[in-house]
């Protein structure tokens, strides 16, 4: 997994059915020092992440298991809520 | 899911019998301020996204799942048209 | 999908059963605009595509299931042979 | 897989519930001379590596594989703890 | 697939037990004029690849499927070892 910040969300009317009423969270993937890294992606979540939060997420199959339609074509999800990071 | 901007389409006869009739874009990644990123890749649509949309679209097995025939060899498809992205 | 130019061909002895007879191309992974990105990679043909043709090919899983053998292990294959681009 | 150094744990309260008690270490890809490489990474751990420690991860569907439940959201997941690496 | 020069190989103890007895190699990256590029992966063989031969591999589950236990976690492995690369 990677960690990311949330940083907006995502509005879409016309998009595959699976996903209606899953929150698609913009989330710009981080360093454990809590620096930005590359580029936002676009990411389902169904733990409520607010803005400003930092979360970890899986890409391909695995981002859309948690959510309740797991074989939906979504490609990232959040995983968890980071509580903090310890590192050396 | 990654965000990207609709810049063309690809017209290809001679191809996998299970995408015929499938439209297939040429989108651009962007990022949540609609800079342009990376490189252009080929994506399936059946939404009907046009030129100059802004799209978000899933990678890898997911990216067929959404197609006629979703075990089809695809491994980029269009999830949604974007309406608005909220950012800080 | 990415866009790529074919560039040239492997031939391998020792290899996986599975892939005996299957064209071994090299590509080039190219823009909307034919220019040359990134690293050619290998990809499995089956439609015969021409040192120097454009063709776009999918990755992981999807790249595989256009051949004889679909769960043989190759991961990039020709999806499409590529008329044209159009882009704005 | 690639190699990575241990570099510190994330501690994660609201989660996917079938990681509760499984370990989340923060990885640092490194190379075969053991420099840091790009971005540090979430991934799980059954084997007890410690922080300082080498080990070889897999990504994607076959990081989870080792985990008490398989089919898991996890894209990361440590193989093996390193020895040593033999290079020219 | 890519493909890789052959570099070295690595030694794990404790591992996941579907890959005992499986040759970890340390491979690189190179393009078709046997260039160095990226990052070093380890990737399982079976095919007896020696340090210095040139080798295409496959990613993600692809790269699992040549082994004794196809369902194993491993996300690299070798499809072949190559004679030649004929491009323009």
């Amino acid at each position: 997994m990677q960690m990311a910040k949330v940083i907006g969300m995502v509005t879409s009317t016309v998009k595959v059915k699976d996903i209606k009423g899953v929150t698609l969270l913009v989330i710009q993937p981080v360093n454990s020092k809590h620096e930005l890294l590359g580029t936002p992606i676009v990411a389902a979540d169904v733990f409520g992440a607010g803005v400003g939060e930092y979360v970890f997420y899986a890409k391909s199959k695995e981002g859309a298991m948690n959510l309740p339609i797991p074989t939906s074509c979504v490609d990232a999800g959040i995983v968890g809520i980071i509580d903090s990071v310890h590192t050396l």
